[in-house]
């Protein structure tokens, strides 16, 4: 069945009942907890390899035979994970080489999880191994829902095969070792290199000058996992397409190019551990749900469809520096919010807390006191009637007129090289600030890469856009050419794909469509500020100052201190249909709200609500072709009103309108 | 001679004689200035092995023979120690085998001190040889008092000698894998071993997710280290069984379980080095005096008997950040105290400062310009006349009613792991709170682990006591039972001895003892607290929050804020004879003090003194059958009265009363 | 020609020319900007290796041989790198051993600049062999005005080799083992050496303890780079002994000795890299400058003569946190200073931003936009008229009455060794106090070590002058018996050569010149303050704070607080002809100013000008016989007024007056 064709959303989590097996009693009491909590799905098998395949080439599927029957029997799909983010000690044992080496060339011992080379031949071969055999068991089982290709697919490995491999990818990127050289400017430091057998990778005692290659090095490594999750993919489809393929993204920072990923996946899934209640700050909870929010909106983007929310927490995550119990109403609440940006999940890591090692004070669905006595099984099930009660809201859409872009590889050339700053570049948290402002416009947004079809949205936001790939300035161009609205920022289109300068003045190829040339940035320290005035209000500039020169903009806004006072830090400029605006420096939240709620305004863009933003309070819509259904957050722990609607502290409602088409 | 025979307390330290050996004037000199120091002991050798045998097998006893003569014929005792602590370079040169590997394997190159494995075949060969020759030369030399094993022992290894013997230790201790596997909860991310030959130690480029693994090789080196000790033990013994034999220790996080080293020690002693005067708090003092009555506390309840301090400060240490001096009236408190707590000598290291090298700077009796006319050594021979008028105090003893739980184990397991808090779980310092608040009632205490008798105490205090090793739960049951009264803490009772979670409501099955039963646990951020009402005062609660479920006991105060509110914050229950106190968080130290105080009046616990706490001003008791001797000390630098006693900045007075005997 | 002889100051930068050698038209555009902008010379070939020698003894001169001439038909200069700071990738490749070792033992892979071990045998084979190739190329070439040898040199390596070499060095300076164990005081801890095989150069994971070795491996690697530069340089000056030769220096706490690396050299050349307008204090551009102008005179002090500074930026540098700008006047500013404190040229790396890798961000004379119209060109072409204006300067010295002893092997002990205080020894800093202090009275300062002739000034200090030379104490003596004043302070006199403590009370053999003695030494923690009264005023006294008894000298002040009130803090000594001053701790800035205002009164040493100090304006003087030339210039941003000159924010004026000689 598909995931798609599934009536309602789902419920369920993580179960590692391989810990149980010597507990029978403990097996079947799971499965009258999980009918209490209205639990309809589990995710078997992530870490089972040592129970799949006790003994090298020793298959013991027996467990996993009944254990999926026994969900089938209850009427609870399963999700089934392939093993490979956790292999057993015999193996490292045996074959040594599968392990990871690191940037310094240290090759690991066995332990932790994810600490192999997953494109160590061996390793891939004993993937396929295994994978063939669950794949051709269980492909057709009845409660098989949908693949789970690994865990979490993260790491970078420097041993010798990578080198290898790496050498091959640059051969094949560049063609000749002339153009590698030019596009790495490696006559700097006299770094010409002869021939591809001289390349290494970067090491903390070795390259990390040549940023050509340092950016070159995540590239290749987010290929190589795409490249592995692939050949699992490819595995499991053979022995049944019809079942769809996910596995678990975690990181807008992560080693992996989830763009890229994405395409090779039938659906999208996220874990999504936000730390809640942590700190004295009461609008901490805010700022937690707007990240939580970007995280759910990028995973959705990814393949403009609904996700799956594979992990989250019922209460602490003893991954962090304090474990934080969830305060009653934020378990429905978050749970919920992930529906509202388009899971068609809530789901947990994990049922049962294990009793020892790494995690076993995260929490779980059953506490060691295995109680369902408890505050916490008490709100699971109350998200458990919630869930089931919101079947209609499976496969409805998010429409968004507003894209911002968060380019990994343009996250990767700001964090992997020398800048104008460099201790922070905080190109996360620069996208956060102009995501809330969108967020706090009740506006919807998508999150694109440069990558992207530009045409659908009336808006695009492109903060910190460092390096253009080839081509972004000619799509920025026709996008606005033909009538969109762009916004550019400061420290922009300045240099290539391989962080070579492009050598103009910046933003790259787009001069005429901004109406500016930047001739000079300056870095401010943290606690350094310029300032200008919007709308009537002062606001601040900090971090990069872009010196712009202007060549046809209308300015809206100028710096006021500084040897720059007068120059101008808000452009706009009407190029052919559209509109190009240039912010050219930092400033506070503040600002953008403005900036943006002006700019909404003035291009009619459709917002979900009609109301100035509440404090503390979200507000997502997703809508089929007939209805929309607006879910009203409230992220504060006391009581909020909007448009009419009172929300207790945490508290979550959902109205159901019908939907006027427009467009 | 036995130590006990000794007529009166120790005064001297560690005399580095074989760097002077080029220079006879100075070793006569230095016999009259130890005399005019009242010095009636040294330590000796602790460094000399390079002079004892400066090539492999040859050896060069004549100046140690000369200098335990000379201080045999200027009545001055002789501690001998045993060389191990420090290698000859040639050792290393020829047998790099002997040095010790790190965590991350790197085998160390020869350099500092302790820097060997103390498990290495031919290391413990190289030992046996020495220690054979120093025993059978001077075990029965007139000066000889006691022998000094090595020097604070301490450190662990990773060598492939030590994985082999861990493997051997950990068959010894679980005799099956599958036994090990199910202790370790080794299904968890697939690390079921198949085979003791799989088990490698922890490594931070390897296995760090097995706590179970984790804490035994914490376990593993301390039995190494101690089965070292043993052996040298067992040589010098062989030669005149009637010289005691101790080692040096100096930290209660120590590698080593100091309790378990103290079970094959005759005397145990002490290197005391608190951090006097360093910042501008005018409350440090008291807080350094606290940590170091701990420290001695802990040291004579380990044999519960006088123990010798053996190593102090006559003024800086460089080791520290700061070096500051001793301010004119520290050096005699602080020996004092040493001799308050139980200790029946002061010494120092070191008599003579070193020209170079690490502790060149380190103070000592004779500073570099070797005068005698120094504020140093006029401290120095005040406190060697008072140590010489307190004759009377050798031998006596400290009774005690009270007993706080430091568990080695325990502290390792809440070091080791992940826990609810990962960046501080402040043992020592939550027990230095509870050890404070008896101290400022004027109360003697003793410092005990989970192991002790407890049948001889009226109250015990067990400050998160997280792990309950077999049989613990019965113990303090038991202790409950027969009237005994039992202080807990949140985060009690919670895994086994190999960090497995019991199955149940912590603290394991104390239930009925507490008649409570904890549910959840929160965390606060460091700036985070909630609060309470106890005595008519609000106090903080902190760190931890037990969310308790009340079953039998009584509820002497609530939480009031957050949502738990309400809910037990001390619980107090009668179980059978005795009662059952439970602290459901952590709070402030003036909590304790008034807990502890009304405790010790409901009791009816023994006071030193009847006197409320007078700031900075400590009180400790001696005593025999028909005296005790109570030392009044104030560790503030203004003057204080106590019990109509006057007391200067730092002065210390001792009073000796007739004792009437209790119980 | 000889640099001397060049008619007037040099004005340009390093040229990265082979960076463009496939964009002929960017190499012919350089030209025409550089006449523009002034430029008289370029430095080229710094990174050249993989241009000049792409393969293993191919070599490629046609390039240079171009630009050489090219620059030659444009009247400009060139100073000619040897290429030795950067190796191209096929030799490492090829030669893995020319890699360096790091302390840790692990042989560096290729990467960056610098990495290579300057003492491998192929390493100076392949550089000898270039070098030898350049020099009978162009060493009469009429563009040549000078040689550069490398690249900044420092590093220090522990391969095989050096370690080889290390004992060689040791063996030569102590000649027998039993020598070197008393120098390193060896017994301590039981480190005696038999051979000179057993000794291994300091590791973290190795030796740390023994002082004596720490400090002799740091002299050990500044040996082996003069040496390393006297052989390229003996090269170059076989083919034209009239060509002078320098190499670029740029830290005074470098791995190198650079007095003595200055013994080599015909001219000394500096790296200018100071943080401007970092920070939102008004006074930092002040503190930078302080900074700038110590190392200007310490560069000029090396050889008594002016130098080059042969790289500065003309706006950002992105090796700093953040790259600020360069603020209008601030470029004119700080070329001047260099040129005020004794530099014959104002010289920038770079000329041309490169377009890729570490330095991409780097600000140039030309920037990536490529354009003249800048404010950065604008800057440069300003100062290029100025510098072109100012050809009078050229070859007039600084005459100073006072000298501030930086030395070198001070600086290496009090770093590389444990102290009484250990987080931050803080030598640098110290000496910008004091230097600091001189500067504001508007009086010329020499910066030289211990080993200098004493005999020319009339005022010598020497802050924290911790270690004593051999005959150090001689020449202090015999310096202010004939008449010399001298201002020693706390921490000095302490240790010898070898980091061995002198037996006697500091500072050693100087107890009767200065008429003290220090007993002890109190360190304070950074909060923490003594006090004492000067002129009137209260200081604080903080850091070190030596304990002293009088045997003579007359006590200016006392300190206030702690025990040791009483005892003197400031101390003058008549001793024969001088006079001798001990500043008995660390105090405040203005404590300085005011002692040394009042002393240069006293002794009548001459002011450049007569003015007192006017925030943030720094004043140095120039002269030739006839004539002198005095820099006012302005460090704030505001206006200032001094001596009735009226200067800007960030003015510099030059006043040329009369001469009148003295002495």
């Amino acid at each position: 069945m598909e995931f798609s064709e599934v009536n309602g959303l789902l419920h369920g989590g993580d179960y590692n009942a391989d810990q149980w097996l010597d507990r029978p009693e403990i097996l079947k009491e799971d499965i009258q907890l999980m009918k209490k909590a209205g639990v309809n799905v589990v995710t078997l098998g992530i870490f089972s390899w040592a129970s799949l395949e006790p003994e090298e080439g020793v298959f013991t599927f027996e467990w996993l035979d009944q254990i999926m029957d026994s969900m089938y029997e209850n009427g609870i799909y399963v999700i089934l994970a392939t093993p490979s983010a956790g292999k057993p000690p015999w193996m490292a044992k045996k074959y040594p080489e599968i392990m990871q080496t690191d940037r310094a060339r240290v090759r690991h011992l066995y332990g932790r999880r994810k600490t192999q080379c997953n494109s160590s031949k061996v390793y891939q071969e004993k993937v396929r191994i295994i994978d063939e055999k669950l794949a051709a068991r269980y492909a057709h089982h009845p409660a098989l829902l949908m693949w789970h290709i690994s865990n979490e697919v993260s790491g970078e490995c420097h041993c010798s095969d990578c080198q290898e491999n790496f050498r091959k990818w640059l051969k094949n990127k560049y063609g000749t070792i002339d153009n590698l050289n030019k596009q790495y400017c490696s006559k700097f430091w006299s770094h010409t290199y002869n021939d591809w057998s001289e390349i290494e990778s970067p090491a903390p005692h070795g390259e990390s000058a040549v940023h050509g290659l340092m950016l070159d090095y995540k590239r290749f490594s987010s290929d190589m996992l795409i490249r592995f999750v692939k050949m699992e993919l490819d595995i499991v489809k053979k022995y049944n397409p019809d079942i769809p393929v996910t596995t678990n993204m975690y990181d807008v920072n992560c080693e992996v190019n989830y763009n890229r990923l994405a395409d090779i996946l039938d659906v999208t899934s996220w874990d999504s551990y936000p730390l809640w209640h942590c700190g004295t700050d009461k609008k901490s909870e805010w700022k937690k749900a707007v990240e939580a929010a970007f995280h759910f909106d990028f995973c959705r983007s990814l393949k403009h469809a609904p996700f799956v929310l594979m992990e989250s927490t019922t209460s602490t995550n003893n991954h962090f520096e304090i474990s934080k119990l969830k305060r009653p109403g934020m378990h429905m609440l978050s749970s919920m919010q992930a529906v509202a940006c388009g899971s068609d999940s809530v789901m947990y890591f994990q049922w049962r807390q294990s009793l020892g090692a790494y995690e076993k004070f995260h929490s779980a669905v059953v506490s060691h006191n295995g109680s369902e006595d408890t505050r916490v099984f008490h709100d699971v099930v109350e998200v458990g009637e919630k869930v089931r009660s919101l079947f209609f809201i499976k496969n409805t859409k998010t429409w968004s007129d507003v894209a911002i872009i968060y380019d990994w590889e343009n996250m990767r050339a700001l964090y992997e090289q020398k800048n104008l700053r460099n201790h922070n570049q905080e190109y996360d948290v620069i996208m956060y600030e102009h995501y809330e402002a969108i967020l706090k416009n009740y506006v919807s947004v998508d999150i694109i890469d440069q990558s992207a079809d530009f045409s659908k949205y009336k808006l695009i936001i492109a903060p910190m856009l460092y390096m253009f790939k080839t081509g972004t300035q000619e799509k920025i161009k026709n996008y606005v050419e033909q009538g969109g609205n762009f916004v550019m920022t400061y420290y922009s289109g300045i240099v290539n794909e391989n962080d070579l300068c492009f050598e103009c003045w910046s933003p790259y190829g787009l001069n005429d469509v901004f109406g500016v040339k930047s001739e000079e940035i300056d870095s401010l320290c943290d606690d350094e500020y310029n300032q200008f005035t919007y709308n009537g209000k002062v606001y601040k500039a900090k971090f990069y100052c872009d010196l712009l020169n202007v060549c046809g903009a209308e300015v809206l806004s100028k710096y006021e201190c500084d040897f720059y006072a007068g120059r101008p830090v808000l452009t706009k400029n009407n190029y052919k249909q559209g509109m190009a605006y240039y912010i050219a420096c930092r400033s506070e939240k503040d600002f953008l709200y403005d900036f943006y709620h002006t700019l909404i305004d003035e291009t009619g863009i459709r917002r979900i609500i009609d109301s100035p933003y509440v404090d503390s309070v979200m507000v997502k819509e997703r809508a089929d072709e007939e209805s929309r259904y607006v879910f009203y957050m409230n992220f504060s722990v006391e009581q909020r009103t909007i448009c009419g609607i009172q929300l207790a502290g945490y508290e979550v409602q959902l109205k159901k309108e019908k939907r006027i088409l427009e467009k």
